[in-house]
C-alpha cells in the first residue's frame, strides 16, 4: 500500500466520522432537516468552525451568513473549496455537506497552500423559497429587499432571521467581494443520479450545468358528463396532455444525449373520475447543456400541443415559471482534474449537472471546476442518501493531485509552495 | 293552434312557474343546494305537497322518506311516474325536479287515470354519499344497518337524519312493498349530455342505461431527480399512464358505439416538476350498454397497461371502485313511447343513458320508460343548468299520449278510463 493510498484510507475514515458527527445538527425527524438559520444549521456552523480551528484557518462570514474559512493571508489568493451544508427537510447526510467535509480534508493534505473552505447558505431553498441563495448573493444577483420579501412558511423573512443571528443583510452587495481572491473554485457533491454506479465508476467529471426550463403547458378543452357525453362530442383535454407527454419523451431523446424532460405533474380539472377533463396543466421540466436545444425543445413542444389541440378546438397556454442558463465550466481547470483522474487511474466520465449546484453561481466570475461523487441508486433527498466514504476520498485525492499539478506548472505559484 | 298545442303552452309556462318555486328552496350561495333531509329539501317536500293538494292525491312517504302522491285507490294498480328533488351542491334547477314536476303535469292532463308521482330521495348521494338511495331502498337492496353506517360529512347517519325527521329508516325493507301496485314506471329527466342539442332533436327515448366500471390502474414506475437521470435510465411511471389515456380513447370507439371510456383523473407521484414520476394512478370510468363490451375493455386496457409497463420494468395494479351492470328498459314501455313520439312528429332519437338514473333500480321489477330533455350544451350539476320547458312540455305530451294509446288498446284499462 502506498503512502497516498494510506492517506485516502484515513481520509475515508475521517469523512465518515464528520459526516455522521454533522448529521447530529438536525431538526427532529427521519433523516437530516437542517434549514439555513436554523438552531440545527448554527450549531453545525459552529462544528465548522471547530474544524477549522484544527486546521488553523481563519473563519468569517459573509453579510449574508456564507461560511468561509482560509488559511490565506489578507489579499493572498487562494482556491476555494466548497459547497453546503443546510438540507432539505428530511434529507441525507451527504448533499452539500459531504463536498464540504471533503474541502477541509483537502487544506488537511495540501498545507501552506492558500485555500478557502467555503459553505453556501440556503443551497436548497428549502426554508426560503430560493435554491443557491448564498452562491446568488455572492453573484451579486440579489438585493436587500429581496431578502426582505423573501419568507419563510411562518412569515419570517430572510432578512429578519440573518440580523437576528447578527449578520448584515443590508450588506448583501458586499458579498460579491469575497470572489476577488479565488483563483478558482472547486466542488465536489453527490452525482443525485445513477448514471456513475449504472457504470460502475468512481466519479464524474463535470463539464457544465445544464440550464432549465420549468413551465407549465395548460390546454383548454371541455369538461362534460363522462357518462353522457359520447365519444365522438368530446373535448378532453387530458387525452392532448398525455400525447403532449409522449412527445415530449420522444423528442427530448432525439434532440441532444445530454437533454433530459420530464413531466413530473399533471393536473386534470375538475378532476372527477365522472368529468371528462375541462382543461390539463402539465408540468414541464426541461433541461440541457445547451441554450439552444432547450429553446428548440420549448418550441417543438409548444407547437406539437397547439396543433393537437386545434384538432379538438382546444386552446393551449404555455407559462414560464423558472428558466436558468446553462453554465459551462472552466476548460482549464475540466482538463486539469481530467489529467489527475488519469494519473490516479480512478474510472471516471464527462458528464453535464442536469442538477443545478453553487458553483454555477460563481463560474461567470472565477474558473471553475466540479466533481461527482457515485450515490446509491441515484436517491438523494430523502434519508437513505448513501456515497461511499472511500468514492469520497478519492475525490478528494484528485483535486489535491490538481492542485499540486497546477503548483508544479506555475512556477509562480510552486514558489509559495 | 290546436287544443293539445294550447295544453302544451300553458303547461310549459306552468313548469317554468313550478321550477322557479322549487328552486327557491336552496341552502345559500349560487345554484340550487338541496341535500336530501335538510330544512331545504322538507320544505321543497312540502310544495310538492301542496301541488298533490291542488290535484286530489293522495300523499304518503315510505320509511326512508320517497314521497308518493296517488290518485288510485288502495290497491288499484297504478303507472308511477316521477324522478328526484334533491341536488348535487350548487346544482341546477332541472336535474330531477324537472322529471318530479312533469309527472304533476301527467297527472293533471289525465283526469281520473290512475297514477302516482313519485320523488326518490337521496338520488345525488350528495349529502350520503351512495347514489339512488332512495330506489336502491325500493328495489330491496339496501339494510337498515347499511344506513346506520351511511354517515354525511357532520358525521350524521342517514339513519339518525331520518328518524329525526318522522321517517322510519328502521324498516327500510317495507319499501319494496310500494312496488307492488306499480303497473309500470315512467321517468323524464334531462339529458346531461350534449347529443340531442347537437343533433337538434326535441326529445330522447332512452332505450338503457349503460353499466358503468370506476376503477383504478396503478403504474408502479422509479421516482428519480429529473435534472440528473438521463432519460435511457428512467422507469417513468406518467409515460405509461399517457400511453394508457391514448389506448383507451381509442379502444374505446372502436369497441362499440354506445361505449365511452374516459379518464378523469390522472395522479403521478410525488408530484414535483422536478421528480420523475415513481408511480402514476389513473382513473377509469367505463360504460356501455353491454356488459360484455365493458369487460372486453378492462380486459384490453389492463392487458396493453401490462404490457407498456413491463417494457420500462414496471408493474401494474388494477383495483375497482364500483361495477354496476347495465340494464334495459322495457321493450314494450320503450315501443309504446315511440308510437307516441312519432304520432306527435316529436323529432328525436333512441339512445342510451351514459348516467344512472332511479329507472335503472326500478326497471328489474317494473317495466320501464324514460325520456330526455334536451339540455342546454350538456351543462347539468351547475348552476347554469338549463332545459326549455316547451321540451318538457313536450315529454308531457308523450307520455300522456303514450298512456292514452295504452289505455285505447288495453279493454280492461280503458273500462276505467
Amino acid at each position: 500500500m502506498t503512502s497516498s493510498q494510506l492517506d485516502s484510507q484515513s481520509s475515508a475514515v475521517r469523512l465518515g466520522e464528520q459526516l455522521e458527527r454533522l448529521a447530529t445538527w438536525t431538526a427532529p425527524g427521519e433523516g437530516v432537516t437542517r434549514a439555513s438559520l436554523t438552531d440545527a444549521y448554527m450549531a453545525a456552523l459552529g462544528y465548522l468552525e471547530e474544524l477549522a480551528r484544527d486546521l488553523d484557518l481563519q473563519v468569517h462570514y459573509d453579510a449574508v451568513g456564507n461560511f468561509y474559512a482560509t488559511n490565506a493571508a489578507p489579499g493572498e489568493p487562494s482556491i476555494a473549496i466548497g459547497s453546503h451544508i443546510d438540507s432539505v427537510p428530511h434529507g441525507g447526510r451527504f448533499d452539500g455537506t459531504a463536498g464540504v467535509m471533503c474541502a477541509f480534508e483537502v487544506v488537511r493534505a495540501l498545507p501552506g497552500v492558500p485555500l478557502t473552505v467555503v459553505s453556501f447558505i440556503g443551497e436548497e431553498g428549502s426554508r426560503f423559497p430560493w435554491g443557491l441563495l448564498g452562491s446568488r448573493c455572492v453573484a451579486g444577483q440579489v438585493t436587500a429587499e429581496q431578502l426582505r420579501r423573501l419568507h419563510d412558511e411562518t412569515g419570517t423573512s430572510f432578512f429578519d432571521a440573518a440580523q437576528a443571528r447578527g449578520l448584515h443583510p443590508e450588506d448583501v452587495q458586499s458579498c460579491h467581494g469575497e470572489l476577488r481572491h479565488w483563483s478558482e473554485y472547486l466542488e465536489i457533491h453527490i452525482e443525485q443520479g445513477r448514471v456513475l454506479q449504472d457504470e460502475q465508476l468512481q466519479l464524474g467529471l463535470v463539464t457544465d450545468i445544464a440550464g432549465m426550463i420549468h413551465a407549465s403547458l395548460t390546454i383548454h378543452g371541455r369538461a362534460d358528463h363522462a357518462g353522457a357525453t359520447p365519444m365522438h362530442l368530446r373535448s378532453d383535454a387530458g387525452l392532448t396532455a398525455a400525447e403532449v407527454m409522449l412527445e415530449l419523451n420522444t423528442f427530448a431523446k432525439a434532440a441532444s444525449p445530454t437533454a433530459v424532460s420530464t413531466v413530473g405533474t399533471l393536473e386534470l380539472r375538475p378532476g372527477a373520475r365522472n368529468v371528462i377533463p375541462g382543461s390539463a396543466t402539465v408540468g414541464l421540466d426541461i433541461r440541457d447543456r445547451r441554450a439552444e436545444v432547450i429553446t428548440d425543445i420549448v418550441r417543438h413542444i409548444t407547437t406539437f400541443a397547439e396543433t393537437q389541440a386545434a384538432e379538438r378546438h382546444q386552446q393551449v397556454s404555455y407559462e414560464e415559471a423558472l428558466h436558468s442558463a446553462p453554465v459551462a465550466l472552466d476548460a482549464a481547470v475540466v482538463s486539469g482534474l481530467e489529467v489527475a483522474l488519469q494519473e490516479l487511474e480512478i474510472p471516471h466520465r464527462r458528464m453535464v449537472s442536469g442538477a443545478g449546484h453553487d458553483a454555477m453561481m460563481v463560474a461567470p466570475f472565477v474558473p471553475a471546476g466540479m466533481l461527482f461523487v457515485p450515490c446509491r441508486d441515484g436517491i438523494s433527498h430523502a434519508p437513505d442518501e448513501h456515497a461511499d466514504t472511500a468514492h469520497l476520498a478519492t475525490a478528494v485525492a484528485v483535486v489535491t493531485e490538481y492542485i499540486r499539478n497546477q503548483r508544479r506548472t506555475t512556477p509562480a505559484l510552486a514558489a509559495h509552495a
